[in-house]
């Protein structure tokens, strides 16, 4: 059984414990390999290791620190069918979506190459007579990354390019679930040339979180997760005086306008609520079509579509999807589901009893959807996580949007119209931080910044972009005048000779 | 006796409890006033309050909120010496010192004055062919400032001109002991036009400031204060999911080089020493002269300087200091002095007898100078917050820069010298937010922001300026794209009319 | 008879020559004044003027610079109504356009207020090891506004506010049409506390214009007028090495979809294509409507309006349009439409013959309705800068897009319609500069920038908003690092002294 | 004899005309190539190919541009021996001194990796109520370059990066000097996957240059050469309407203070001074040291310095300096050594009779050291752009920024000092674009900008960096509201629905 361990200064360590967690491969439901987990000693030697690669690394030149990144992106476009195998193999997602995942992280890495400029202080000439100010960005120190499942790449690699360009240096607490893919993260670093230190593994679970978030040599945390993890990683890390950004939970609600394109908005759902089987904290989970007939039309364009979605292992050719993270998640999923039915939905397509052929031991949940689903119910309410879409039919634009305002979470939403007024009213109000037109998962480019609204974030940053490089960073102003000095002194030393 | 309330939705109110506290003039040592204390129901009125006038000032275009800060810049200019009276009579310090204070304040309004250019989002065309990315920053909702009786005008006015001009409302809870310069901040804006209850005043203790960090609706906390109370504020104001910014105490070395201008820093010592009777978070505490001769030259321009010291009320002119804020203040400082001296400071001048004729029951410290100070002494430790500097001989520059960033607190700090090279390396090592180069006191200009390192602040912000932009508003990111629509609509539809 | 003078460094002077040009009150047709005109030695002596003060204006801090602009708002707000009066008296146009006129200049001068933001550098740490660059933007010197008579207190100010906040001196040459204006403005700069000689009035005509193009110590051009005189004075500026920027003629269409809100529509081209007399570079004066059946609607609620404005002299309320600035102007456009007539439009509403009752000898020309305009006909080629809306009818969307970006002008444009697919392409594609989606004259607010593309602009800047900042502004770029001085030098020289 | 040809639309050709220009071997005074020369045809072809390619190229988004500046980074990364070898070749330089090139050029080849952040707009929300603002910056069609022989692959690669990852197309004319590296770049860039007629190169002299002048598709011109020809290109270029940016020559000086240190200063100014032979337009010719007692000091580390220059073939080893560029500069640099010593100046080194054993025909000239120049002599007026060095001895700080401020270049210049004081005072106001503190050859870095004052350049924008994302687009603002659509008729249509 493959061990792996965490990576501290450089090194492959087991640490000071010898108990591990299983990994699994879910397509066929049978343990892959063996995860070692940390104890507080562990974290405190990584630490005690990025501590000490901090000074060389936060001064050395920014254009030093980008050139290692424009090394890892070479390196990365080079290799990236091993890192989407990586990722597949423990999570189950398709390949192309597991590419699709490390495009993804390949342009947060580009957006670090740029860091010279995005470093830049600002400078005022003669705020008062003879006074200057200026002003820097500085790294923080050593930060923690505490990443999920769904994007064993992405995730960590919307954190470490810019926490590293910054000048900072790193401790990564990887899913238990999928944790390979940081492994190979580090060892793409190292050939790109990042020096030991910089960058720390260390596996584990809830053990490991608490040690970092208590350490007081981590000055910052950057989490994605659910909402109640979420909150909690930001009340212990600020009660130990870090800067936190902790990213949760999601409902995402698509609003179908009667103008809409409806085979481009039924195309999009399909995508936004099935794609990755629903685990992405961007899924679209809630389609609210406006007004009967065009619920109806969107119903019968869905169906069809969600019957005919394959289902399958990442690596048989033509699947969309693949099987969800654990038995654990499978049972939960199918147990949402139910719990729907119960309070009223109708399952309009039904996955709960999908078996696929030769991997009959997989974590399996088919394609699901739901019609008049209320905002009563569970389904509704709860973040599901899985392959299953909600019909919520709402009369007007104005209960839908109420009823996005409503929710508790208000990471992503969408809006399909081809009306200006209903696009800009729905951009402008809604109380959602990101945003679609037209698009089903408004993901920002990696050149703007992640971040959603409500209890689908706690903190006051976005990730990634132009947030992560404030995160990542802490102010420093000069304010500076000059006695007369060496320039008059010269005048007043030489004036006889000339 | 004057009874100081509430202002909750334009109107003066004493709210639900009839508990008051009492104002002092601190030159005469006589109550002056009394304030009305809020208990929880009364910040729930003035949250409620500040709820309701939410949605329409932060819609209303930024240039409209610019106007009203334009018209309080206009009336702040011409009623100056009003606010600084207001400030003198219940802190004490002088008259130029307080429209210094003014001045101060006038230029985070006028900075806020620009807010619509600061509100800029950013627009990416193509993204992906057809497809755009638009960010915004909107405004938080209802945040709430914690101020300290230090500067009782210019700190509430660090926070409220950019916190409304970015859109949000706010509830000012300022210090119990001055407190009628927020109520004189109230009037001058609502003159300004500012609609009733956006800018809402709760007066009172921990009661209020505990109901404000734990109250839903109240979406960020600005605060500036000491260090423990800031780091309660952090995780307090955290632990309910707000994002925080807690400003604390500080202890502000000044390294003099040998080659400095002595008399240029003897001069510089003694304002930012002295100045406001030390009751400054900027002040210096600490100077650090390199070198014994340095030390002794620079001693010797003190003595005389400090002993020259002009103390008295603040409606006497030639003053150069007042009293401290309160009889508890003065008693402790003279006990830190006593403290210093038993541990082994030398007194070289002695400020703990002075008392002022015809104001004898003022709260007096004298101006102190203490030399041969030590890291381990409490004086060195603590900040004193009072009119007494410490001389601590350090041998080298990097002795000097060492003990600085062993300290736990990194507010500002400052560097005489001619030497670019010592100048230089201290700007850009020095472990303090705010550095000055042959400036005493770097509070950085209106257009930058103020804002300390390690236990000087708890939080990712530093206060107003670009920082506050960025504190008070939550980003917003939307991605679109067009189904093709009328416009290739009117192609097909009308060709045969030609 | 009135004589209005030169104003250089303070003073009014008529200079060296006696030759004056006369000024119209154009709704009388009567002489109401008349002006000075410069020769080459008064130019000289403003110029000498300028550069004299420009070393202290600026070296002065930005700050101070603002404010000057902060009073300088303050002052136009309490007397726009004067303001509005002299742009009135002799231009024609109404009191209240005239007011909106004063308006769009305050918001210049308000973000002139925030120049101090503005102007900050960059500012990079540890370029290489121990090397830092800074930069900075200075004043270029001298610099000089040559304006049109059709916004004679705007355009001025589109360029004063910032050339002088960014800390040059200036010349200005106004229209002689309507040279109160500027001589007005130049007293509220005066009285808001502007240094003699920072602002300098010079009036006359082409002897003055070729003065300053060709006077080496004129560092920079802004021009504002037609398109064959701006291209004269890019080309004969830049023969003399400066940059300049020179705003010309304009074409402008709004292309009414056939979703479009036609009473929206109409009501927009009202005010677009006849306020003002059409005399304005972002004036509507083609309307493009799509397909017959949107040109018939929109053209049967075009006539009552047209036919229903009220046309007179600016004193009288409730006029909605003036005369034209002259007899020539009021000559040439009646030609244009005698013209156009000619070539086959049809005049739907005639203008020509307008008589106003007790203004009989005024320069009038009413409101004028062409139909069935097409490509070939002089009164779409040419610019008329008269009260004359021509209707151009396309039959398909692309039909009206190739024909804007045909058109050697590229100022401003407009599409009225409900669909964001034909307002993305619209914007995303069309060769224009300023583009307004259901917005009929979309001029930018004054933090962003005014201009247009093609033969409607010369230079490589927008004016006013962040463009002026680069225009009227040098870069200058600081890299440094130090030897090691004092610093070294005080550890080598104290350490036995420990 | 090779012939090196055009390459137009991604196809060598040799135009229409049979003319060619011989291409030497510096080091060997043999002609190692010829270079075709173009005609106004083969200019017409080119610009043509560029026209064509350019619809497709600016409408790909910005990220697909990165795409293959990345790729064309790793490219350069791997051939820098190759694109060394072939500058030195035909100019002459040390292959470490073409390494450096070709550094330097890379860095702007990764600041344009990061076009997509920096082609970001602005957007406004509610500039007025429901009306946005957006602004972009859209490229500007095709593009021209026209290259120095002194650098001919880091100042062609100062312009393309950035022009193509704007979105415009591209013509080189390189100098006919070295033309190679021209082609050698066109090859890699065709690598990285650049299409056809995005980058064109068209040698020739004069009549290439003109064409592209006046040719009425060329919207935008960037030159680095001589003051003269400069000039003559602004002028020509915006007579035909053009953005232009032209940079000139340069005569820069190195000021020493008494403090400084001056084995540094001697150091820096032997690698100012003779690197690349002087052929820079940053090289420092003219050395101030203040006082005579820094004079004779530095005068006694310079002597020994230049006597022990290696001048040398770029092909062996060890060498710090090759030949000059041709047998006509040779004559020149001679000449001006000639005139400078009959008009009084010391020779203290002289590099006239140098002969390089197995070279002897090569162009050389010796470092040349001159002292007691005097501002009213040729040397220190004109641009000798050879290895010749002039001390001109200033008694006072003020003299030598007199002297500097007088100088009709404003390019670099440098000051040596330790002094705090003295360096603020210098970069504060010294009137020269570029500023070295203790930097001999400030050369801003790529993500800053290069640019000197003065008649060192003609029109208003430095090259490379931020810079050249402002030249080499256009503004575009869109204003844009919405009338009432879909979104409140759906609220119409289907409210019984409910």
């Amino acid at each position: 059984m493959q061990l792996i361990q965490h990576i501290i200064n450089g090194q492959h360590t087991s640490g000071v414990s010898s108990q591990t967690i299983a990994v699994y491969n879910p397509a066929l439901g049978q343990q892959s390999a063996e995860v070692v987990t940390a104890v507080v000693e562990d974290v405190n030697t990584a630490v005690a290791a990025a501590k000490a690669a901090f000074p060389a690394w936060s001064k050395m030149p920014s254009s030093k620190r980008a050139n290692i990144m424009f090394n890892m992106r070479t390196l990365l476009v080079a290799r990236q069918d091993e890192v989407a195998e990586t990722i597949s193999k423990e999570h189950g997602k398709t390949h192309d979506d597991a590419l699709g995942e490390v495009t993804r992280a390949l342009e947060v890495i580009e957006f670090a190459c740029g860091i010279t400029d995005k470093l830049k202080g600002n400078f005022s000439r003669d705020v008062a007579v003879g006074i200057d100010v200026t002003d820097e960005r500085q790294a923080l120190g050593v930060v923690a990354g505490i990443t999920p499942f769904n994007f064993p790449a992405m995730v960590p690699l919307w954190m470490i390019p810019m926490a590293l360009a910054c000048g900072n240096t790193f401790i990564l607490k990887p899913s238990e679930r999928d944790p390979s893919s940081a492994n190979l993260i580090h060892q793409l670093f190292a050939e790109a040339g990042l020096p030991p230190g910089v960058l720390n593994i260390v596996h584990g679970d809830k053990v490991a979180v608490d040690a970092l978030l208590d350490h007081s040599d981590v000055k910052a945390i950057s989490f994605v997760g659910s909402t109640p993890i979420a909150e909690y990683i930001y009340q212990r890390g600020s009660a130990s005086g870090k800067r936190v950004q902790a990213l949760g939970g999601a409902k995402n609600h698509m609003v179908i306008m009667p103008d809409a394109d409806l085979d481009q908005a039924a195309d999009a759902l399909m995508g936004a609520g099935f794609g990755s089987a629903g685990e992405r904290c961007m899924a679209i989970s809630v389609a609210v079509p406006i007004g009967q007939e065009t619920a109806d039309k969107l119903v019968a364009k869905l169906i069809p579509r969600v019957e005919a979605l394959k289902v399958g292992p990442y690596n048989q050719t033509g699947n969309e999807m693949g099987p969800v993270i654990s038995a654990d998640a499978q049972k939960r999923i199918k147990g949402l589901i139910d719990q729907g039915e119960a309070e009223g939905a109708s399952v309009l397509v039904d996955g709960r009893s999908l078996s696929v052929a030769g991997c009959e031991a997989g974590f399996w949940v088919g394609g699901t959807l739901l019609d008049n689903v209320t905002k009563d119910m569970s389904v509704y309410q709860q973040e599901i996580f899985g392959p299953v879409l909600s019909i919520l039919r709402a009369n007007t634009y104005a209960e839908a949007t109420d009823l996005i305002n409503a929710h508790e979470y208000g990471n992503g939403t969408s809006i399909f119209t081809r009306d200006g007024d209903a696009a800009r009213d729905f951009a402008a109000n809604i109380e959602v931080g990101m945003v679609g037109i037209n698009v089903p998962i408004p993901v920002p480019v990696a050149y703007h910044s992640f971040g959603g609204w409500k209890r689908s974030i706690f903190g006051a940053h976005g990730i990634y972009g132009p947030e992560a490089v404030h995160f990542y960073t802490k102010l420093k102003t000069v304010t500076s005048r000059w006695p007369t000095g060496i320039r008059a002194g010269a005048e007043f030393t030489f004036p006889t000779m000339s």
